[in-house]
């Protein structure tokens, strides 16, 4: 497997303007908008259909899926739409949200991946190490501060998700200041993003649909990590826009957004810092 | 019936900031709160009571009801305030979002118009085709590529419209390029919009909300055209204003829902170009 | 009880800043989204858990507790939620939306009133007056507008507002033009706010998990008017930086959220207008 340049990410950003993958996105209240939005602005389009008679149904016609467990009240459509796109080979995407604070979004969760097989786990750290560990590592839906990753347990949290990726026969991506993307054998580090993510709701949910674009075109490892390393790359694009027009938070969702829509070959040339660690 | 002038589109939307009526929105979570917002910028108000036991009640204290097929899990609260606002003789919208795509939702449409009198169905025109024949003819919430209408297909796709008026005894507005909009007799062809409004989530859903607005204060072919007629206008405005500030689609966003807040006479009068077909 | 001063705003301010409390927000689907991204932007942190499973469990974590009645679907879960948060001592809010035009919601309000103990009740004037008297007082989600209080009748609606304080043994804030604020003792009047705040969806809502975030750092009458105080400044903030941009009520909306995540000391001080009044 290769290093990822800008180049293949790039491949990947065009082969979703050129398909247009429509993503069905099972997905919770708060983020839903955000994440039509998003997938509107990658050039992919999103349906948004929960209802359990119709979930299967709506996946036919679809590239992709991607379950929020935030989305509690549509388990049952989840399951029926998930077991449709696995025969139909479609990637999907399962985020945990919630599940380091909630022992029944995490049994939600458990019971989700023992009727579905998805092709990537993504949850911020500490939901993934909850669900490694089946224990409650944060409140909220937020990751710990501890689960905030910086540069010496690097090596050794990447390994938890790695382990976790052989484990699950999927690929896990963990978010946080670096991602960390992992299929069980290798792992790839995301130095790109903004601490301002944080101070909007919805970028990971975002980032999970996103990857159901990126996935549908290419279900790998590598495309999973060029996806985050894409939503990191618009992070940041929109942070410096934000600063520019001496914004707030409010202004930076937008410009996440719009950084999204109007994404250039040259600035993932410049800003990409997608690492393969081992 | 005359052609439609701007001096009555105008005459239309001065009468909403006047009587700023209530609209009883039944609607999907993924755009209601673009739904509520843009009612506000109109000048009017939105309520959004879902509860199987309010919805009636609720509805006799509003002055039009718009049910959006969205909300597959509000069937029952569309049932009991549409048969109330028909009795109170209140217009109502209904929007078959995802008709092209599900034939479960086909089918929840049908038992919809079966069980209440709507004033006008608006979707995309791959919905309205959907409806017309029963059958799918796109996949998710957007309209198939075929069915962005232009020049040529136009009096065909126009005869197709005003036949399924006629058959459901109502108005069809169906969205494209070209709105085609019909009470079974006359058509009118609203050429106003714009392609940026693909590119956001919620512009059909709040296209029907706006009716909603237009037909409390004139329940009329005319009404309905000119209400397709503002949202067309305000989608040029919101694409001049975000190419004036280089921004994306998320900025577009904002920019639509900021055009209808600021809507000025001069504006209608250069920019509508809704056209009486036949 | 000393008078609230801008020092005093400024602490609890700091004080949410310092201790990032996680507010348990069940609510509706409307406004869902701004009311995480403006407890985000006031430095505290959201998670919106409606599940009757696992509300309670949701709370433990949290340090407060804010119940919308427009989330009719999830009555269950904001009695379990709000039994726990009870037990330990959490603030509670409770936000009678849509009280005013429905009888069921008043019902489901007093019901819940019955089995919980809110810490605070938010409301606008209508809503407030709807639970007083058990009555309509206006059709949707909107205040009358003979309540939207003027000079003359301040003080008589202040009494009306203690009264049902005393009654209710709870803090009860009525929002309008003059936010009137009480423990059923004392009042406080707040004159901070815009008639902007009433052009978009949502300003309501965020006022009930702002007093979330106040009352879980202080749970008191004066840090619910402080709270109040807060959000009526950010809401002429924003107008104002809306007029200088020429904007509409998109960007009004967008600019709100901006300055809460921006607020400074200088501005508190320069334009709190929070008046004990008896």
């Amino acid at each position: 497997m290769a290093e990822i340049t800008a180049e293949k990410i790039w491949d990947l950003w065009t082969a979703i303007q050129e398909k247009r993958p429509l993503v069905h996105c099972i997905t919770n209240i708060v983020t839903v908008n955000d994440c039509a939005n998003i997938l509107l602005a990658a050039g992919a389009s999103p349906t948004m259909a929960h209802h359990p008679l119709e979930a299967a149904e709506v996946t036919e016609g679809c590239s992709s899926l991607v379950c929020n467990l935030g989305a509690t009240e549509s388990f049952e459509a989840m399951v029926a739409a998930g077991k449709r796109a696995f025969e139909l080979n479609h990637a999907v995407v399962v985020d945990p949200v919630g599940a380091a604070g909630s022992s029944f979004r995490r049994k939600l969760c458990f019971e989700l991946l023992h009727q579905i097989t998805p092709s990537c786990i993504r949850g911020n750290l500490s939901e993934i190490k909850a669900l490694a560990t089946d224990s409650s590592t944060a409140s909220g839906v937020d990751a710990a501060k501890e689960d905030m990753l910086c540069g010496g347990a690097l090596e050794e949290t990447a390994e938890l998700v790695r382990r976790f990726a052989e484990e699950r026969r999927t690929i896990i991506a963990a978010s946080g200041e670096t991602d960390l993307v992992s299929d069980g054998k290798n792992v790839y580090a995301v130095h790109n993003g903004s601490s301002m993510m944080a101070k909007i709701t919805g970028s990971g949910c975002m980032e999970s649909v996103l990857l159901g674009a990126f996935l549908s075109v290419e279900n790998t490892l590598e495309s999973a990590a060029a996806s985050c390393g894409v939503m990191g790359i618009c992070g940041e694009l929109a942070r410096h826009r934000t600063r520019e027009v001496r914004g707030g938070t409010g202004t930076y969702r937008i410009q996440l957004i719009d950084a999204v829509s109007l994404l250039r070959k040259a600035q993932v040339k410049e800003l990409q810092r997608v690492e393969k660690i081992f």
